[in-house]
């Protein structure tokens, strides 16, 4: 790449994107179908994701750097997100972080978002548009492990693709009371996080969402394994290193989606659990590094080849669920194609709707 | 990295610091001081320079992104730098890109920066890191090959820690008459762009400036093997595939920047030069595969480990030249240290002075 600057310094008009614009710009259902969109066209183009560079800052301060292009949008660019876990004690976010967005005709910039609001969008969207795929979609009763800020995320993606769901069940594995304090909170929650927000520029899903909503019940769960036994859907989403659902308590017939794991050394479920199952991922061999897929392939229970790309799948139905009692889990890692979808999405509605500041770079 | 977020979503001030901004903020002479500490930061710390991805974007086009930790100003963060060949026909810079700078105690971002008017300014001053260095420091006679954007910058970082240099020749290997029409331009190029921008804050130095050319000649050489013949500090700034200047032209006691080279199969100087040479560069493994050195590394010549680390070199006084005869070159590749320590000045002084766009992310 030559450094010499035909035609001088650019000075390009540069969209900023606020957590709040973020949250104000996107619905969940449009997030959903932009990452299943994303997935596929990582399938059709292979090239398109480029490699992670992942550093640790420090003991308690790590962060990484995803990177890709998404040709059918005509964008390309990277997220940096940093998590620094002494951050809490000070009043500070854990996980800081920025989305550049490029211009893959030009490679002018064209927008710099903030990476937390769209991370927990997009791994919302990335459990369910796995979920939408291989989840029996008679499915009343959903299980989801873990209570943190990612916990409403999954829920209101989970809600959107399985319609038939009306229990959903909270479960907190560290502290059984948090369950019940989230369960009774979650829908004032959910209506604020994905409701209110949308509500003045796009009022039609924010009228489906209110009803999606008033359909379910909330509980919290202090019985783990009886409560595994009973869901047909099961969203992990803890920062957990050790198996929290055992390989017996599954029936037949369950989704899992594993969203938690994304470093070595994290663990949701029981390495058994894979054993038969249909497994799932967003990239293979970064999975096989980091995401919940490592355990049962460290344990010689499956190889890395027997794990199929969402992507891939997504483009063949009948790539999916084979049998109503197969079991089905998909380990969500986290691909930049997800976060550019998202980012994109941000974008062209900020644009039309005259949202975001400009800036001239 | 867990993707939890205790305390809620970030809203962090940025700043935003267009090309125009960069420039006024910068003065040559202290980026030359910033990429030399930064040099010797990485020899003290080698961990701090993070993997560069490097993408194909198409066949005119590509983009890097290069990142890393400058843990003395306590920030990180990555600079992508996007080539595409077809903007100049488009009207469009060549040239895009930004730089991402966060504060490495809370990794909360902190600047965003026009990349393209911080990577002239760097990659001047590194040529000017080594000269300072190495070069004879009686040398009177500077010779720059290449009349594109980035010769005015090396210019003018050569002529601030050369004082001896009376005589700038200019040569463009591929268009003699256009080195003519430079030199005559020169001046009032070098004026406005380093003396003018920093009049208002920095009058001091925008004299000393103004001083220091009015003592310069600029000259247009067409006779390159006689113009290298005479000079003893040589600067090679071009998009060059084929050597330009032939070992035996080159005499002893000469110093050479060689600029150009930062992928594979780029080249500016023969292979040959390199034979009983003092060889230096900013990052031996990048520099072996995309650097100047690939050539002779490549042909036999020399071999990775004869050449030095300019930062480790920095440190140490005896790693410099070793008598007044040798033939010294060193290889600048680029190196994200660089960016983040011209960023980091920018965004400090863009503080103190109140500049730039707050944006809340």
């Amino acid at each position: 790449m030559p450094f010499f600057i035909k035609g001088g310094f650019n000075m390009t008009q540069v969209t900023m994107l606020s957590a709040s614009q973020i949250s104000h710009l996107l619905d969940m259902p449009s997030v959903i179908d932009a990452v299943a969109d994303a997935y596929k066209e990582k399938a059709n183009h292979p090239a398109t994701l480029w490699p992670m560079v992942y550093e640790q800052l420090g003991g308690e301060a790590d962060m990484d750097i995803r990177s890709g292009v998404l040709a059918s949008k005509h964008v390309f660019g990277n997220k940096l997100l940093a998590w620094f876990g002494e951050n809490a004690k000070r009043g500070l976010p854990e996980l800081n972080g920025l989305v550049n967005l490029y211009n893959s005709d030009t490679g002018e910039p064209a927008a710099v978002l903030n990476a937390t609001a769209l991370t927990v969008f997009r791994t919302g969207a990335a459990g369910a548009v796995a979920s939408r795929f291989l989840a029996n979609p008679d499915a009343t009763t959903l299980l989801v492990v873990g209570t943190g800020s990612q916990a409403p995320y999954q829920i209101m993606a989970q809600l959107c693709v399985l319609p038939k769901v009306t229990q959903v069940l909270l479960a907190n594995p560290r502290d059984a009371k948090k369950a019940q304090a989230a369960a009774a909170q979650m829908p004032m929650t959910l209506e604020k996080l994905f409701s209110q927000t949308i509500r003045a520029t796009n009022s039609v899903v924010a009228g489906l969402i209110d009803h999606r909503l008033s359909e379910v019940e909330f509980t919290g769960v202090t019985d783990l394994p009886a409560t595994v036994q009973r869901s047909r859907v099961i969203v992990t989403a803890t920062p957990s290193t050790k198996p929290l659902i055992q390989a017996d308590w599954v029936q037949p017939g369950t989704h899992l989606d594993a969203i938690g794991a994304d470093m070595e050394g994290k663990q949701e479920l029981d390495a058994k659990l894979f054993q038969g199952a249909q497994a799932y991922t967003d990239d293979v061999p970064q999975a096989s590094e980091v995401g919940e897929i490592q355990n049962p392939i460290k344990a010689g229970v499956i190889k890395p080849e027997q794990v199929a790309e969402i992507g891939n799948s997504l483009l063949d139905p009948t790539l999916g669920r084979h049998d109503a009692n197969a079991i089905t889990i998909f380990d969500s890692t986290g691909i930049a194609l997800q976060d550019l979808a998202a980012a994109n999405l941000a974008f062209v509605r900020a644009k039309e709707q005259g949202v975001g500041t400009q800036v001239d770079l």
